[in-house]
């Protein structure tokens, strides 16, 4: 399989800017890598990149999301934002649900500020897939089904969802929300507890037992990066009258078949220790996707073995 | 119309302490006098009293919501805790949002969490039942609509609602959430923006000429305030799964017919001056009552006619 190096979206117009916030993680640093070469004029705001060369055709701007003047520099002559900030982890937010929320919403809302006084015209936010719905009523979940989140991370992404509704309804603010199942691939390190298939990777290269939450039958919908990629670079120009759709493969895959992929990939068995289960976690998660195919114009290109073999390879070239 | 002097709701258990939150207010006043009557340990919690009889039969304690000490104090030794705090309206809440969100929702996961340290076992929230559906996609409006609200007030209150099922979930802190339409009748003053039948007696009763956004074609759900008292009790000891709760007359009723209504309740004619709309008011809100009918045993017992005489009276005779 090659990468794919050609974006889906349409080219933004000739003068227009763009500004990535949160560019340093990982879903940041391959849409720079990739949206730096398609367009001249993207910024990437964040905190410490690990990847340096992702951010060579972009312009890099270091600094908080906590701080609005430092946003308010940031997106001051751009069109365009896109919001990939994650100020927790399912996990973290669960703990401190204020701090969740002062870390997440409170500086979003800042953010809507200076875009509605800066002029920028379109916000793309990255919600979360999984999170979103809390136990599912329905396999695979539509955009339309119900809302109870069951951690923290969840209700905050929602609560900046209905703010992003509102400052569109206030401010004609436009804006797309894409709720992204669980992304894989290049850039995804073990870094931040987040990512199972690169850990669970680093872990069998390195023949360290994998620690696995419950009894590995919970289901998860994997979406490859670059195919995230695409839809952030659909949403730019996307003009729908839908203004949220899920971004995920549609099928799902359980923690066991996760490792005896990788199993297969790797060569050799990986050991697991098997725990408690976490009540944070939905028994299932698979996003029905045909909204975004109808009206994003977006389709996952690729298929769940090759994103294993290409993020394996990038994990052995990168020395994690 | 004699006033219902009996609630609706099974008696709590015979130890049990309530305190209820944000009890000053119009809600509060009403609800304290009726609660103090039928139980023996209710504490009410709140800033300054307009009517301090209404406290007469409860145990007053003036506090600060935003002060998670005073508030941790105040539910100590209490099994039932009834939400009322307010600390911005629908108009103050659109000018700062951010302000908004840390009086609201900040202070709401303060309290939250002191109910899981302190062994609370439910908490009554009341939502607004005008404000977190948006426009409205169906009308009446069951709970099950979208919500898509258009004030950040109805965003806090939303996002309230998620984090009552999250604790829900990860503390078993039980809840009852009542969306209630647009309350009126006595103990209900001018003083806070809120409240247009009140608002409208008082400027009737002087003489001076109402301020009407819009033509006076909006629609709103009027609910006498003891029929709300009444599916506060209710919600105290109700255990069906149901969480979310309509609370309205089930009928719409337009600026226009209340001005006329009032016209013959006060016996002479109320000048108007019809501004433009606001972007904040949605053109109707009627909600669907069944699930409270059916789940919450409760229906509206006071009808139009005969609430607005008995809020008539209480006007002149408080002297406002």
């Amino acid at each position: 399989m090659k990468l794919i190096t050609k974006l889906q979206g349409q080219v933004m117009q000739k003068n227009s800017r763009c500004v990535v916030l949160g560019a340093s993680g990982f879903i940041g640093s391959r849409l720079c890598e990739r949206l730096g070469v398609k367009y001249s004029n993207v910024k990437a705001f964040g905190r410490n990149r690990m990847y340096e060369d992702a951010f060579k055709t972009c312009k890099w701007i270091e600094g908080d999301f906590a701080d609005p003047n430092q946003i308010a520099n940031a997106i001051g002559d751009c069109d365009t934002v896109i919001h990939l900030v994650n100020a927790s982890t399912p996990a973290s937010a669960n703990i401190n649900r204020v701090a969740d929320l002062q870390a997440n919403v409170v500086s979003t809302l800042n953010l809507l500020d200076a875009c509605v006084n800066s002029g920028v015209k379109k916000i793309i936010f990255l919600s979360s897939g999984g999170t979103v719905y809390g136990v599912p009523s329905i396999i695979p979940t539509p955009e339309a089904a119900e809302n109870n989140p069951i951690t923290a991370y969840g209700v905050s992404k929602l609560t900046i969802e209905k703010y992003l509704s509102l400052y569109h309804h206030l401010y004609n603010l436009d804006y797309c929300v894409l709720r992204v199942a669980n992304p894989y691939g290049p850039y995804q390190t073990n870094k931040k507890n987040q990512g199972v298939i690169s850990a669970f990777f680093q872990h069998a290269i390195h023949d360290e037992p994998i620690d696995v939450w419950g009894d590995g039958t919970v289901v998860r919908d994997y979406v490859f990066i670059d195919d995230v990629v695409d839809a952030i670079d659909l949403a730019i120009s996307n003009n729908s009258a839908y203004k949220i759709f899920n971004i995920g493969s549609g099928a799902g895959i359980s923690i066991n078949e996760i490792i005896s992929t990788l199993e297969q990939t790797v060569g050799k068995s990986i050991a697991v220790n098997y725990l408690p289960s976490r009540n944070m976690d939905v028994p299932i998660s698979v996003l029905d996707i045909n909204r975004a195919k109808a009206h994003l114009g977006w389709s996952p290109k690729v298929s769940w073995q090759n994103g294993i073999v290409e993020t394996y390879k990038w994990i052995k070239s990168s020395g994690l």
